[in-house]
């Protein structure tokens, strides 16, 4: 599995994330498209803006193309096989997860000459950053902000970054591991609570 | 009419809608100035996010200035006036989303030598941007992702700018077109629910 | 005390406050370091934004690692610690006001060449930009556009800068009186209500 189609992955998911948040929320068939292009391309858009780089390198038309037709179908097909695609969001969103933090540490990398302060943050914005501006404009609580694991596994990314990891397998072998990890919260439902809160 | 002369129009209408979202959002004076200038140019500061301008070309000092006395004429005048502006809003509304969408298409049909992907994203988000961040910030659903009439318009504005329409007759057709047919939207509830849903 | 000092006592209040809203939130730890850095770095990202200056000049070690070690510490501490402190808040979050719109309007000032509008423009949204992101994402409704005083201490801060005051004598000073007028403002309850609203 060649790191392209992760990438791939995560975006349909990401996208896929605000249409649902938006079809929950009773928006217009226009408020699923601006949802979903928000939560697929809000993450990368606010890591360039930190890192510095231009935001026009985000738009490659194989990916606005891939979200659009996305949508397009999240749109046309009944709810309920919507609802059996669900059982499977959890899985591609940590997909998501995995190649956006992963992608946002490897340029913060570039950008900062490996600079592990910027590459946590460019790989938390960038794995949480879309599904922030979602929730903010759907009015809810972001879901970033109250469970941690999303926020732990993208910087548990960006640290073999920091050692140099860079090939499609050693970052495929990232992934797989992120899954694990996500997967294991949900059935055994770690939480990590606040001391003395 | 003259292409400039509706350009001011959209600022001034963006900006009073930003300001009667605060005042009925029981926001302070300073509030008002916030969302006014916020409507009014949040939409143009993605745009240019989005599209790589820097966002220092949207200084005028003649677009602030109006923008300015606009909320301040707002903030003096009693209520009660302003309810009788309001008639006039949805109007003066769709002659700034109008100005607001061409002028996005425009700049990125410039930037993006004429790609109407892109141009679509551009008039979108110039045309809805600013009211999406003064509704998520007076904590309301956006109008734009709750109505499908808004984001249609600005899309249909993008099109003929990707034909290569560009003279001041032109462009001022299209608003023509734009107003009409929101008006009827309006007047005969147009609306396009989702399939399936 | 020197302007460096103030600057990191600015950080270190807007942070605390990311803090506090987040715990009141209910958010997750991570959460609290999320909404720390936001309210720290968002006014900053915002205002470089506006006036064209690179995101990445934000990024000093320093600043950085200073609101890590707060939140940290916000984190650990037993909470009514965190409301002794508290008592404490209003009088720092007044350094940090000041600070922050100090530093916009020199920033604007030297992009500008000393034009007040912008200068004053960026003053604003440096000193409430990071409080207005904080709320927004929490779901409340943002403080500085509640409370007036917030705003007009900003633009306060730009006059003297739009004069030239640029020693650190003057800008301790211009701190001195913001908290001067913010405390007395507490305090006397003063009000600046909307006329005819």
């Amino acid at each position: 599995m060649s790191w392209i189609v992760l990438h791939f992955i995560g975006i349909i998911s990401y996208s896929a994330t605000g249409a649902f948040v938006a079809l929950e929320a009773r928006f217009s068939f226009i408020g699923v498209y601006a949802l979903g292009f928000i939560t697929a391309f809000g993450g990368g858009l606010i890591r360039n803006l930190i890192i510095g780089v231009p935001a026009t390198e985000l738009w490659e038309h194989s990916a606005i193309f891939t979200v659009f037709i996305t949508l397009t179908i999240i749109i046309l097909i009944p709810l309920k096989w919507i609802d059996h695609w669900r059982r499977w969001g959890l899985f591609f969103d940590s997909i998501g997860l995995a190649s956006f933090a992963l992608q946002g540490a490897m340029l913060a990398s570039e950008a900062f000459s490996n600079d592990l302060g910027l590459m946590i943050l460019a790989a938390l914005f960038t794995g949480v950053g879309g599904g922030l501006i979602r929730d903010t404009i759907a009015g809810r609580k972001p879901l970033a902000l109250k469970e941690e694991i999303h926020a732990i596994l993208t910087i548990l990314c960006a640290i073999p970054i920091w050692f140099g990891w860079s090939s499609p397998l050693e970052l495929t072998l990232i992934v797989l591991i992120v899954i694990a990890i996500r997967m294991s919260a949900i059935h055994y439902k770690w939480r990590l609570p606040l001391p003395c809160h």
